[in-house]
């Protein structure tokens, strides 16, 4: 195993918002590799680079943070790496996760760069994690916060390294996927193969991103924020079509069809007995997640309980939002507060 | 207006299943064609050709029945055309739908054919029905009982040929297409034209079917059908992989591109206010179903109300059921009961 870092890559100052003053903004950021070995579940012995973020001073307790198949290493901005992150509304000065009180850790998903093209389990990014720790010398984490693939692979990671973890938070994510999520998710892969099926992959991507989008949100938020079908020369255009376009296009512009159908298909992997989880954790669902129905999250505590032998039982959060499963990239102070109290 | 009848048509004695007995089937069921010139709402005057079957004796009281876009005039078998109809269920000796009290009449949708590629509105469904009840002489209908879209197009018949009708039944469709609904079906639009980028549009038009399953179907059903995901070779198959596999190759193999794109659109067309039908209304809705969600029956029922002014007040049948959507499909008992009820 080998260790690099590389502090400043992808430094883009000229994205930085108006909102993100940079006199609040962590002062330390440090992105890095760490080549590593790794035994996958499905597909081998495997050579691999994982590329990891390490937000705020390194001498404070860490905090991995991961989130969805589309999210990596960059989870807020800092002085250092200035453009905002994927949890921008959750880290960072003052907030439940503020890198004056803790180091952020995150990495880039194994697949996320498209270069391995096998089954990926959620248990080999557990493992990847793991290597990461060792190669930067952290002996455990003071939790692992994770959301939707994230919290499947946290549950792995609380599985099969406890010894590296003091807790866990679950944010819509449980310890399966349902049939009927992994059902739409196929569909999704079979897009991206009809669109394979030209000289351009772009449309088919495009096509299985857009319905995940319909997968994340929910027919509440459609109905306050888009109207009618109108006809529009000889078709039928509905009020959602513009969105959706602007989805598509945003997400098939930069991702990788590899990279998706492989992540895509390992959240489908997600197979886990949580009563084997010692650890304690903190489990986060929201009643509207039509992705994760709510009843794999009483499931996923109930069985929690089970394995605990009278020591500290999990705990369970539910949300109400309109945002669905995407309730952890918007509702930022639900989330706040529910972070606030499982990492007190 | 024309008008030709042809018994006997696409008579098929050989598929008659052993659960349909000869013996009690109505022995009369006519299959005609009505050729017409109709105002359609989106594309100007056309003539078109409308096809229907009109089950038991003339002479009896007609019910007007319609299904989703798929479903045709066939509604059940008679000794004249044995082979299943779409609602063998409801429709026959002894059930709710007996043609030996009712006539049952029924169209194969405007469009269905493929031959007219224009925007259909559900309102020129309605008054392509009143040209077929115009040529078979029929005044009025007893009841027009109608599901999904034929729900949506039998809202349409009671506000626009009021005279027509004496009640309706409108199981699990409504005043309007929910906007998330709606993008579900534009997205499924976009898998046929992205099939139809290849020189063989039976792709795009499986996985237009596929989605459109999820949408009538539930996770409640999906999570006690199907198990986990498995790696299979170098990728993941998905416990309801064959099932969408048959559903896809089924559908595709009969239906025509054209015809689903413009039934589909259809259904987003629908928009009429409720507050204009004088007729009497029962609402069936069901609890699951994704695709019609129950605020919108709910909806529907206070509109119809407020229309009213001291008439006979619009009936709310709400069911349970984890077919969702396909309820009407696969709950005979249930929707034998609030049949009996409504046309009693």
């Amino acid at each position: 195993m080998s260790l690099a870092t590389a502090p400043l890559l992808d430094r883009a100052p000229c994205s930085v918002p108006a909102a993100i003053a940079l006199a609040n903004l962590a002062p330390t950021a440090v992105q890095g590799v760490v080549d590593c070995t790794l035994s996958l579940r499905h597909a081998g012995r495997r050579t691999l680079r994982l590329r990891y973020e390490w937000l705020g001073d390194p001498a404070l307790p860490v905090l991995l943070v991961a989130g969805g198949i589309s999210a990596g290493r960059h989870v807020a901005a800092s002085e250092a790496l200035p453009q905002p992150g994927w949890w921008q509304g959750q880290a960072g000065d003052g907030l439940a996760l503020d890198p004056v009180r803790h180091g952020v850790l995150a990495i880039d998903w194994l697949g996320a760069d498209g270069t391995l093209d096998a089954p990926i389990d959620p248990a080999d990014q557990a493992d990847a994690i793991a290597q990461v720790l060792d190669a930067l010398g952290i002996a455990a984490l003071d939790a692992f916060v994770g959301c939707s693939y994230g919290a499947m692979v946290g549950l792995q990671f609380a599985a099969r390294h406890p010894s590296r973890l003091r807790r866990l938070v679950a944010i819509s994510g449980t310890h399966r996927a349902h049939p009927y999520s992994s059902a739409l998710r196929a569909l999704q892969r079979r897009a991206v193969a009809l669109g394979a099926l030209q000289c351009d992959e772009r449309d088919g991507l495009a096509l299985a991103r857009q319905l995940a989008i319909l997968s994340y949100r929910t027919p509440e938020e459609f109905a306050q924020r888009f109207g009618p079908a109108q006809v529009i020369g000889n078709g039928v255009r509905v009020g959602a079509e513009d969105y959706l376009d602007h989805c598509g296009a945003k997400y098939s512009a930069h991702a990788s069809p590899t990279a998706f159908l492989r992540l895509s298909e390992s959240i489908d992997l997600q197979a886990l007995a949580p009563e084997s989880i010692a650890v304690p954790v903190t489990v986060v669902a929201v009643a509207e997640d039509r992705l994760v129905p709510i009843d794999d999250a009483y499931d996923l505590v109930e069985r929690l309980a089970r394995g605990r032998r009278g020591r500290r039982q999990p705990q369970l959060r539910v949300l109400r939002s309109a945002y669905g499963h995407d309730a952890f990239l918007k509702e930022h102070a639900a989330i706040d507060a529910v972070l606030r109290e499982a990492l007190a």
